[in-house]
């Protein structure tokens, strides 16, 4: 029988305009379970290899970026490169080490202020959209700011690797050692998924950035080797599932954000569900059919929005004076590759693309059931982008907030908000699942977000 | 066998941030069977009656006001009892007077733009937010409007209930006649049922103006022999439904709105429904408690929107400088009545309550099953106040957006906004239903909005 | 020898986004000695009729208007007609009545706040930007009031014109009489300067009132007798004035306000000055040779507003689909007549078409020191449009805030403001003079606002 | 017999809301000869020597920061360092080198555009507000920029200096050599004093960003030997200066913008002006007896504004929970010094504090003519704080805007600013003058400005 799934708060660096963060001493207990779990499944050796790993892939990250790149803010949503690696680090900091290392001494005592995203829980707060005047510390400050605090977490997970089943090194006050055992892994795990979040946003943020500059620099060169688009794709086809009441949520033992839980039953009329993302030859056909001057495709809300800024086209699509079409891309401008994904879509862009074509988008419901039970679901309904349902981000039948800090989590952002599901090319391997919840307003373009496509069965 | 439901465009007056509004020709088809349904079942003599009593009731509305009260816009979510009065004329005259009257002739050339609240169908459209600049016409020639129009469809629909089957005085042309009958009667129920919608805005529009003014004037009198508060109401309790399928949405022969359509079926969770709305005393329990000053109570998003505004109590509670609570009524200024439901709430400040009492807001599929198999549901859910849901506006599995004019209203709204059930005591009487789908955004208060508290089953 | 110049508080209802207002106690003993010579110089038995001719133009100007029309404020800048009327009335109420009437008893309690332009000095104070929601009282009874004020005025003033010398019957309390009858006067005498200010805004704020309903009602019917144009209007001509040092400022007994104060030299370089102001005709040139579109012409300031707005030709001007141009004037929209004086131009506007002439503003003291000696200034200067200046608004050298409540006045409103000189025709009779200083922000269009052009000597 | 005076476009770089800046080809006519009276007079071998040190000195300001700190911008008036220092090199390379280098090739074909600040003359123009999201060209990139257009320039330069009257090395195409000559020489004189504008830019637009940083980091070391305060400082006395007319304006045959000409009379009453700044203390007392809190001090106008911004003491003053009061400076956090002049003031507040000591601001004429007679003028006037004046920015009699793209200039800001004189601590040596007119916005605080005040003679 599979143990319980574990319930962590929602993920808040994927809040786009807000300014919290999960996880605080209320978690602890909440994890302690599947901490537990992993701990007698995972082989602990490997705990402080993983880690390492994970924070390294932060700095490869930032690797192609000057100091300068990683210390702007491209807009209130956005935060700089610089910050999300100090931010990340403080996470560790503030919620491991502080707790379990002996003689904790703050690596600076302002940092705890710069760096903190929560709300109440942890003190003052920097305001979000001032991150980008931060030129102090330097790049170089905060790096070195990882490097020790790094060292410090594996002096603790090395011995914890080490001693196996002995929490001595782990804990610093000794006692009730198992318990503090699990509270550590627990930490540590969402410490790591805490980064992986931020780690999609790292490559985001900085394309916005970088997309503002006229001289459309690439965040890195277009490798030679891969080919840009992909002729051979598939032509759309159409899966139907059958109506009844399916399950929905997270079930068994890995890690989850507690906005994937309870595991509960809906009940779904039967529908079709496209077999891949709209690509950009099609979103093309409903630019060049009108589409962005034809209020009747659109939700009133998202038509006047717009207008009022005047889109027509996605965030990164640049039309030249010839009429030719190409995308801002991390490989700087790229002409617009027909067979890709069409990305960096709002909610509203989404919603009037699926009128245009006589369909619709999917419930988080029927995006999760088609996900989980069409042949071939995991390659097609990962990796490429978001995928907009029509589903308002709301908590499942049962989901209770949790009590103190954590409380201000669960349901704080559960408004104006729509779902997003699967994961997209700047999601870190390892960190999608069938059940993963990402929200976002509907005027949010900056993620890589597309449009899959269902109609009624 | 029970004939099939009727669909009809959603109600746009019932639309608080945006301008359109029901019904183009190319509903007519949409309601016909619906419409053909009542003309059998229906007693036919008594339409011109129901049609002159629903029309004086909006001049019992507006009876009370002084041609200026009806002429002011008290702010752009809400309009002029005049701008009221005229639109739902025009209305008539637009869609019946024009297309079924022989010789038909304009009442005036410009009004045709001027108390058009439409996209695009009908033509231009005088800005929404401007509606209060209209002194021209005068409300006098507002009433010559509505009598003169009134006489003319007066003339149309006695024709009819003379005739009983015979059709020729209403089919302008001659020809098919019994579908133009059809056609003629589904439009005739569109329009009232239009005119209704418009009649419970008619009072919280001028509620809202009328709170503005420091002299607090009351709309009319305190009757001498209705109490205000009713201390005997009953202690709060709860109703335990358990989990299963559910059927939802419009069912049998009557009228309804498109997206109270197509009905279908649900899995709700096992759930408690609270047996009465929250009252003032208990919302005030939650004001001094601080449930305003509790970051940890509210959405993210309403707490800034409230802290933004500085909202300390429900729109027209007011506290003196001896700290007695008031509340502004139709009847002016009075004290604060315990017993009665805490009605001009905003969806976040339901839901913060709801939160602060260990509860939550009902879906609107729990919402609609609880009031449909309590017994005595149909006492308990209506003609008090709206209820707010949890559930987001949406279109149910299966909805269809018609195709033309009409299919700029379908969908058209269902973003960004919250479910509200029930009725208020400004509904008409007769305009209630179980399936009524009600929806504002999150931060309306001037509607006659409370709290249903649900739990876990 | 001539008396002292009397100054009184700056205009405040001249005051575009701003909420004051001239005159408290403290105004008394700065007009005493200019009332005294008014006692001696005018002939007393003529003062309540002065009063009853002055008080009865405001209903003259209300005359066409609806209850509707005189409710509804245009725009925040202005305010409704109904206000006007109850705020000049609540001046005598306030300053007279209450302080030399035997048993002063409000007419209604409230209105004090609700028609107080004050700062502080006189209590609490009705927002300015929602005066148009006061529905209540009705005009009915705004008119009711007008009538009660002024009977018990007359009273005062009858009395007065009665006794001559004796001022029994104005001093309440005995005493000292003779200081008692000056302060009378001279707040008898600002009050009536303050009503014939609020006699121009009516005019203006109903026009921009009446122009922004798609009806485009006329204000009052176009005079047969009277030609909309005078083809026989003189070939602009120019006056050359020598460089010189020259006395600017009130000069004389009569009244004044007390930005025109004290009279002063300055020196000025010689300069030609516009012997008319700019017409119709010259300023469609300036637009038809695409002034609106040049940059080189425009403050960057009101470039950057003007595009914003979109503003391509004056306020009231309408362009109709055959390019035939129209204005909204107080008889309706009428076609353009080419030589009547441009109006209703922003500084702005003004500006520009200036600099595109190859000219540009006069100065005030260059305006005041031509009006003053050329051959047919009287005629010229006056009675047409106010005349944009390029002087700042700022106080005189020597100029003193008085102390007290006066003193919120005198320099409040001299930052980011233009003077603008002569009078309108929308302008009462008799309150136009040399020295008098209207003043607007540089983007104000709804005064009758008008260009006199002038070059370097 | 002097020279006339030469007058070159106002500085753009002092223009805080707007992106226009200096000089364009137009400007070559203009200053011609007074470059030639400056060839006669200047010895021309230290030419070279003038123009390193010069652009020497903009590293120098640079000197201290990181390159994180120069790409940041602190606010939409503020520009990043790095745009300082390119778009001063840019001028150079623009406006000479592609006139009078053979064979010019640009450093980077797009630098045009994006260190551009000019309206239209020179071609496309980057967003001002965004200029803070140019994280490339790297800072290391704009300083090779500068280092190769300074070698070119000084070729150019060292040639002339070599060949004395020789203008062979200088004009690209030969022919009329002696023309060519003035005009590289008089934009050479203007892109020095063009950077000298923009070095004082640097290091306020610096200040204030560091200022946003909670870690106040200081832009320099506190230099041991210099005493922040200086308790010596003399008592306030007061100069008094007699009525009559005065010339105002640029006189001489040295460099000044064209704002200052031409020179002309002007007629000022007699007047007493301070012999020194208001001072911290002296600040601080103001604010101590409630002047923030008294509206009657205040310009309606900056009444709103500073409730708005809920400003309560000088931009850069902090006050510790101990009531301690602090200033941030360019040494970081420092105790206030009492006897330092008050700086970092808006209009609104130097205009208040005034009012409150019964004194008003000096008009510019009389500053000018107080500082160009007093004894010691030049010492108590200039290199502490630029000082407010009561006048609006407005053109001199006789002013006549320049043809072309110059005539973009010239009058462009002369609406809604204030005129200060003197110049701050942090103008350059050498670019301070008798008639220079700095202007600003009422609301500017982030510039070094203070408070002369004046009284009545």
């Amino acid at each position: 029988m599979s143990p319980p799934s574990t319930a962590m708060p929602t993920s808040p660096h994927l809040i786009a305009d807000s300014q919290s963060d999960p996880a605080t001493s209320a978690v602890i207990d909440a994890v302690i379970d599947a901490a537990l779990h992993q701990l007698n499944h995972r082989s602990r050796e490997k705990l402080g290899d993983r880690y390492r790993r994970l924070r390294r892939q932060s700095l490869v990250i930032a690797e192609p970026l000057s100091p300068e790149d990683c210390c702007v803010q491209a807009m209130p949503d956005a935060s700089p490169v610089k910050w999300h690696l100090a931010h990340t680090t403080w996470f560790f900091e503030t919620f491991l080490l502080e707790r379990f290392e002996s003689g904790f001494k703050p690596f600076h005592p302002q940092f705890r202020m710069l760096f903190n995203s929560y709300y109440e829980g942890v003190g003052e707060r920097f305001p979000r959209p001032q991150r980008g005047m931060l030129t102090r510390p330097a790049l170089a400050e905060v790096l070195a700011y990882r490097e020790q605090v790094d060292q410090r977490m594996l002096l603790l997970i090395d011995a914890l690797d080490a001693n196996g089943a002995s929490t001595s090194a782990v804990a610093a006050g000794g006692g009730d050692a198992q318990p503090q055992l699990a509270q550590f892994l627990s930490l540590l795990e969402l410490g790591m998924q805490h980064e992986q979040q931020h780690q999609e946003l790292m490559l985001t943020d900085i394309k916005m950035l970088l997309s503002l500059n006229p001289l459309q620099p690439a965040y890195q060169p277009l490798p030679e080797s891969v080919p840009l688009d992909d002729p051979a794709e598939l032509a759309l086809q159409w899966h139907r599932i059958e109506a009844g009441v399916v399950e929905i949520g997270h079930a068994g033992p890995g890690f989850c954000f507690d906005n994937e839980t309870p595991r509960h039953r809906q009940f779904v009329e039967a529908y079709q569900c496209a077999s891949r993302l709209v690509n950009n030859a099609e979103y093309l056909d409903f630019i060049q059919a009108g589409g962005y001057q034809d209020p009747s495709l659109w939700l009133a809300e998202g038509w006047d929005w717009k207008e009022q800024l005047a889109l027509r086209h996605p965030l990164y699509w640049r039309r030249d004076a010839q009429g030719q079409w190409s995308e801002f891309t991390e490989y700087g401008v790229q002409a617009l590759q027909p067979h890709r994904a069409a990305v960096h879509l709002s909610y509203y862009e989404a919603d009037a693309y699926a009128r245009w074509a006589g369909a619709r988008l999917l419930t988080e419901a029927e995006w999760e059931h088609a996900a989980a039970h069409l042949q071939g679901g995991g390659r097609e309904f990962f990796g490429v982008a978001w995928q907009w349902t029509s589903s308002s981000y709301a908590p499942y039948p049962g989901f209770v907030a949790a009590a103190g800090a954590v409380g201000e989590y669960n349901g704080k952002f559960m408004v104006n908000q729509y779902v997003l599901r699967g994961s997209s090319s700047a999601t870190p391997l390892n960190h999608a699942r069938l059940s993963y919840r990402n929200f976002f307003p509907a005027t949010a373009r900056w993620q890589v977000s597309g449009i899959r496509l269902a109609r009624q069965g």
